[in-house]
């Protein structure tokens, strides 16, 4: 019998191209604008339960999970021993491949959310209670992506980056190792940083240079991960000690800020208990006035931040209003799918008349308002309120030269000589350019 | 008696407000200009010896060691399991928590540097000694914070990064982890990275650029961090290694190149004995000869980098002279606080003729050669003295590009097309601009 | 005896620089432009096959290991005490000291890759095979470095830095930490780190911003890392796990992409078979078709990145075409060594007509090209490459921003804008600047 399985294996490997189904030609996007694109092959993998294509290859009939575990321990040893050191493993009975891929070696599924929930409920239900706050988040990470025009209008390739992270709506293991998905590992800052990382969003960066990052650094490797993110139990804390504190899957209920994209009013009912709830994770090692005392310099930041942003938000506006805004909202090409916006052109400045607006396909100076806001104040909000404070005062002070560059290029475009410079030029991208032409080619 | 004090405790969380007590509305600042600023509340736990109140909450009386912990087991399990591990719990007697909190919980005090000093007085002392060998240093790093002009007239928010750091002066634990106070753990680089990363510090990305930051990240997980900092009980050094060796506290005494941030003569007789001990260090592992010719090369970097500056220097001296730099001092708003310098306006430029003059306030070409001389000019030595020649290398890179674009803009200058445009342009912050207003709104 | 050791070493001390001996005056440069240039003093120890002059010191006669040992236990415990921990003093009979430094102590001798290949002959064969699958490579790196005509040409005090790292043709330490040379550390990510990281070849980064290097960041001090690089191993990969797999020493024999420097056709039947390769490693751990999909999103990636590249790279050809390009080849200092092009000289623009050319000594546009080239494709290659999409996605923002920079300065060089403006200047450096005249004055 066991013979009769590495035959199999062999021929696997003779003819590796064959197991592979894919996903249908006509394969339908999904989200508000499914109809403007297909899903890129490796959607397969970021979303499953969407997309998951089993595959079709040489091995064929249904399996018990000691007979996976007899060749995959061959095949893929690695996972395999990952597995064995797991509590999927080591209960009684154990949870074996099935219970996840199941037994139909040619229908073999990839696990999602509800399959995890099978067993584990209250995680899952806690992350889906996440929605009710709304975005960001990470319960409608996937949606969000989707849903945005531009990911509909952006290269495949491109829009792939987006949903390896945005993944962790769709899949248990954007943060649990699989196979071995154990807790001790979730717990530890990295299970968050290959996502939380870079602009716009160094939480890593910022993490790393607090003293709380540090004092990990120098002594997390020593610590009993094993044990629950209760008060206590860590000298000092981690990104889930903070935010997932207790191992709670609902990582919005204390979310003041809103990731720095946009300015929040502290004093609000929802703030204020948000704000307490924060004091009070606070207050597990620290006394609760420097608690308090942090906050309110956080407060004092963001504040100072939206000062600076609003200032040059208030400059473009300007510039619409003495129509030096090129190209204006009639020379921008609109999404290919947007005809509302094709009809009635209109322009959008920052934030709140609409991100993405902001975010391709505008003239230099708008797209350095975009850079500030979203690179910039969101670096200086993740360094203050972790807890790094040099970092986040560099970050002002880019936000410093951003404004004055912004200043100084508006004095050009007043005096007329903006046009054609290399300050103000800026090809709109969907109109002509890599993005459009990949596209056409492409997508 | 026990139910007594979680009562309390319980009272304390009902009323959390009332405990803080802050520092009074009319606080002054300290230093030399005492009179133009005022502190910020946060100013309480970064010079504590300064201003630090006592809370007023609602737990009263005086309490011996035991009673203490009793209560901060439950209020605070971390920070006591910490001091269970420290050697101030297992001395024999233990150092209870009055010993440097004080016993009234009405008057309890925080600990500085005088207070850890009564019984650790060579540390202090030696730290102390410090001031001798004058700026940069630990010792001064408040003294100079505080003392400086733009440190008065900035705002608040923004000087508290500072002191974040600069109060490695007036407190123990911005490098020892409170309440444990391990020398294990302060021997390691974490305890120092902190502070020491980023502009215009980047030793954090230079020494773990170096082979010996590298080898630490190998193999610093097993190593006996117990062990005194003495030749041969490390693999490889870490910041403390070399710059504390055998635990001196006093880290000015090899400084030869004084932080990169002024040209020095390596051949002084001062400078020639700091070489013999930092050679006397390296010989630890390295033959002399190897030692001696790295010192070489850093001093031949030095000189190239110094070559840079000073060329970008006169060429800004020059310009001067032609009365192309604007605005000039006469245009520049002095600091609030400087009579003087009002009525006998005095241009500077670079260091030698006063730092604080480059760093704000300053037309863009000053500022460029201020980020010049303090970002890329002090990321090359910071890579080459540690040993990361690449990095060096990265930065020399950056100091021509540097040098160039000024060039270029003086030359803009000089043909007169240099007015308005954005490379010319900056607002001096201290006439009109966020800083002058936040300030004045906030300070 | 013992006694009259410590002697000599008290003596040492005190004569401490009589003992280094140097490079003679009249010393040579090596490989094609040998009689251009002259070894830095530190070449000795960077190329020691080459260069390395024994030191002549106090310390005279002949000795066998144990008596090696007596003395440096005292002057070098931390190198003694690696090599009390590696193989070789374990091994019976022990390799000794003067096995790979010789007896004598007034001709002892550094190792070189021969030197090790007496023992280690099948890892040496190994990376000398290497060369013939061409640069870029280990085994290379030296020739390549020294042969290259800016290399020549540069202030010692650079290319110093260039050797440190390519040193990994000529010496094994630049990855086996001596006097330990434990395979345990050379499988570490950080065995590679020193060197590849940061522009033009973030390895580093990439990996750690991979879920692969956040895993190793979790879990990696606990893994035993005496086991061989072998299937199963490993619960994830490191450098060395896939790219020295079993230990090979030859890296290049999967190397499809080349390090993304240059375009290649991922259809040629040695890149099928090189892709087989890597496909065969993925295996180990992921299902054949995730891989596969993998690799098509990374050719995907550099078909448009070399889109971008191209587009920029005839765009600059067109405007050569107009003579807008300044300096011109005719105007371009060459090499001091190019006797041909300063007879007939050639502009060459990109990687394929020349890449050194395109480095130094070309106008800011050009320079600009060759940053785009170097810098942002290959941060946007090795991002993809590791798994690293965010990072790769954010290099061809960069390179977007880069050709939308290039394509603004061309039309002001086209409307005879461009002279004189901050964007085009960028004087000659081979002409006239830092590295002419510092190396007029220093080499």
């Amino acid at each position: 019998m066991r013979f009769a399985h590495l035959h199999l294996v062999a021929l696997l490997f003779l003819c590796p191209a064959a197991g592979w189904s894919g996903l249908p030609e006509n394969a339908r996007g999904s989200g508000e604008n499914a109809g403007h694109w297909q899903p890129d092959p490796m959607h397969e993998y970021w979303d499953p339960g969407t997309y998951h294509q089993p595959e079709t290859g040489p091995m064929a009939g249904r399996f018990q999970g000691e007979e996976c575990l007899e060749c995959h321990t061959v095949v893929t040893p690695g996972i395999v021993r990952d597995w064995r050191e797991s509590r999927h493993a080591k209960s009684a009975p154990p949870v074996l491949c099935p219970a996840c891929h199941g037994e139909d070696h040619q229908k073999l599924r990839l696990p999602t959310p509800r399959t995890c929930g099978e067993c584990h409920p209250r995680r899952v239900a806690q992350m889906e209670e996440e929605k009710k706050y709304g975005f960001p988040g990470h319960a409608l990470a996937m949606e969000r992506a989707v849903d945005s025009k531009h990911f509909a209008d952006k290269p495949k390739a491109e829009v792939a980056s987006c949903l390896q992270c945005h993944s962790v709506a769709t899949k248990c293991d954007s943060c649990h190792t699989r196979h071995r998905f154990d807790p001790a590992e979730a717990r530890r800052p990295e299970a968050c940083l290959t996502c939380h990382s870079g602009p716009p969003h160094p939480d890593d960066e910022a993490y790393f240079a607090s003293p709380h990052g540090q004092r990990y650094l120098q002594e997390g490797s020593t610590w009993d991960w094993s044990r629950p993110l209760r008060k206590g139990h860590y000298p000092t804390p981690t990104c889930a000690y903070c935010h997932m504190k207790d191992g709670n899957h609902q990582v919005a209920d204390k979310a003041v800020w809103k990731f720095g994209i946009r300015e929040i009013n502290p004093r609000t009912a929802e703030n204020t208990i948000k704000r307490k709830r924060w004091l009070s994770t606070c207050a597990d090692c620290h006394p609760p006035e420097v608690a308090r005392l942090f906050f309110r310099e956080l407060d004092t930041e963001r504040r100072q931040a939206w000062g600076k942003l609003y200032g040059v938000e208030g400059l473009l506006k300007a510039l619409r209003g003495e129509a030096l805004l090129r190209p204006s909202a009639r020379e921008r090409p609109p999404y290919p799918m947007d005809l509302m916006a094709r009809l009635f052109p209109r322009e959008r400045i920052g934030f709140y008349e609409g991100q993405a607006s902001a975010f391709y396909n505008v003239g230099a100076i708008e797209r350095d308002y975009f850079e500030m806001w979203y690179f910039d104040n969101l670096g200086a909000f993740k360094g203050m309120a972790h807890g790094a404070k040099e970092m986040s005062r560099r970050f002002h002070e880019r936000l410093d030269a951003e404004a004055r560059a912004i200043a100084a290029k508006a004095r050009h475009l007043r005096e007329g000589k903006g046009a054609g410079t290399a300050e103000v030029d800026l090809a709109p991208i969907w109109m002509d350019g890599e993005y459009t032409r990949f596209n056409r080619d492409n997508n």
